[in-house]
């Protein structure tokens, strides 16, 4: 793994952290590197796995700046996936076509045991590497944005053993098993806080934390093993790397979105498409930097549509601390035409500000 | 149709409606007639296919009243399904296993234009029956419970013809086409008025409508098409049954639960699990009656788990409006056994007020 500090690139991603936009805000799309792109489809065809993707830094790299070629975005993000921690931490995961991730499930606290964050950093050595040259290859304007799972997400996953709609034995855990289930979490912890410590010592300049499943615990869950634990991860990054900025995702919050960026440390919340402009204004962005949250469907449904709702967000969030993006990741069948809308619906903005 | 007028009932559950609760709170589970009880599926079985059961007054009334033999629970709802108004409507559903509702999808507005409330009131005849026999089967101390789906939820399904999770088709006509999508909407709310008015002159004391999907849209889409729609079902109800108090189910709704009641004139919310408790306390139970809201995964899960989770909705919402309901259906591999541990706590908490 390099370990070069690259000179932090003046960005306008990076100054909307510091201030409310002046002129239009920054702008990145979830998923912008992804199969709705012909370029990407070829590139994942030589590859072979996703995984594999993954961990060619040439090709992710590739991935990751094919969306740059055709939008003028303000930042790139590493391509890679959540599931390289558990995959790196010694628990392989492989993604079926029409399933998703599959992973042998842990099935008891030995199986924590057999966890090892040394085993993933240098099995993730490609991710780092990516980033590096990632970072090389972007122009000092664009930002560079490193991600991981949060521990509850990827828990989940490593106890599910693939995507659920119920959450039957993360839930078991959790609730019935807090003890044991916090030995799963404490390994997370470290292994998150090491992961994007990685990327960052490798190049990247703003992080986001994704809790996907967050929406799916009540308030005690929702405290214990989604709170508590970003909160650690985040003191620990911060004491590591002041300087780099940390968004958390944790898609379906709702209401729990008000104090929630104070409650953890963040410097920013994305939204996800359910949470209501003006409520977010006056209880979220007054507090902290949001990022959101045009829901992707729309994105893909294109004209009117999207312009309503991209002024709507637009006339809520753009006077404050904002970066443009969806509520979620952009869908394989969106045209990309429609992004290239998007892009200049928000670029010009700046002129009617 | 019978309309016999069935003197109201003097129940736990009507009482919510008007004052803080004094002792324990009133109880039911949504889907408490279901799968998880063996004599469920006892009669199911006899019944044929699951729409067969619906429209089978003898067989739908023995399945409302089975969870009251076991649970001491303060009312029955009638056993039917959301999509019975499609179904009744003109656009038949059938239910597959493992698959879920499977309808004919509705193509264009010609089809719209195809779909009968008159047909629907004749269709769904059996249903009213179901209501009435129900009634006079419960004792005055149980309330009895009608419901409909919303008709953003049913549009749903009749656009994408069975369960989805990303709603292409239904946010394609909602943001692509509303005025088409408006004319959709419009038979609906005409259809729900009809269904629930003739539960009640059926029997029904209490309705709720159900907005299963009311989460997956943004701030636009969520006013037009269910605050605006529900809240001219709600009024016309209001005008025919002004006796009959209304609860809605917006499930996912988030921080737009705040002012949702007086948005749309219902008398009360229904909580989905994810709605945190204090928040709920200050922002919706301050201003209306709330239901709700275990999870029942916790329920699956019982013992400590539950109590835990019991005890924070309790003491967060026992003492204002409030009626004791989990925050979803029960799930059908439940332990019936959790689900008198449920009620006893419930009820023990009388003891300690």
């Amino acid at each position: 793994m390099t370990q070069i500090q690259t000179p932090v690139s003046e960005t306008r991603m990076l100054a909307a952290f510091a201030a409310p936009n002046s002129g239009r805000p920054p702008l990145w799309l979830m998923r912008q590197a992804g199969r709705y792109l012909p370029e990407y489809k070829a590139t994942r065809a030589e590859a072979g796995s996703f995984l594999d993707l993954c961990y060619n830094p040439r090709l992710a790299v590739e991935v990751a700046l094919q969306p740059l070629r055709r939008f003028d975005l303000d930042a790139a993000i590493l391509f890679s996936d959540i599931l390289v921690i558990p995959d790196g931490l010694g628990q392989p995961v492989r993604f079926e076509e029409g399933v998703g991730p599959v992973l042998l499930r842990l099935e008891d606290t030995v199986d924590f045991a057999q966890l090892s964050i040394d085993r993933m950093l240098k099995h993730l050595a490609p991710v780092y590497e990516t980033v590096d040259r990632l970072r090389a290859a972007l122009p000092r304007e664009t930002a560079l944005i490193g991600f991981s799972g949060a521990p509850w997400t990827l828990a989940t996953y490593m106890l599910e053993g693939r995507s659920t709609r119920e959450f039957h034995l993360g839930k078991y855990w959790a609730y019935a098993r807090p003890d044991d289930f916090a030995l799963l979490v404490e390994v997370l912890v470290e292994a998150v806080v090491e992961h994007l410590s990685a990327q960052v010592r490798a190049g990247a300049e703003i992080l986001q934390i994704f809790d996907s499943w967050a929406g799916v615990l009540d308030d005690w869950g929702f405290r214990r093993w989604v709170e508590e634990p970003t909160r650690r991860i985040v003191a620990k990054l911060k004491t590591r790397h002041p300087e780099v900025p940390i968004l958390l995702f944790a898609r379906g919050a709702g209401a729990r979105h008000a104090g929630l960026a104070a409650r953890v440390g963040v410097d920013g919340v994305a939204l996800d498409c359910t949470v209501p402009l003006q409520w977010a204004r006056q209880e979220v962005q007054a507090h902290t930097l949001v990022q959101g949250n045009l829901d992707p469907v729309i994105l893909r449904i294109g004209g009117a549509a999207m312009q309503r709702a991209v002024s709507a967000i637009l006339e809520s969030f753009a006077g404050g601390r904002f970066i443009f993006n969806l509520g979620h990741g952009i869908l394989p069948d969106t045209p990309p035409e429609h992004v290239a809308a998007l892009v200049n619906m928000v670029r010009e903005a700046s002129t009617n500000r």
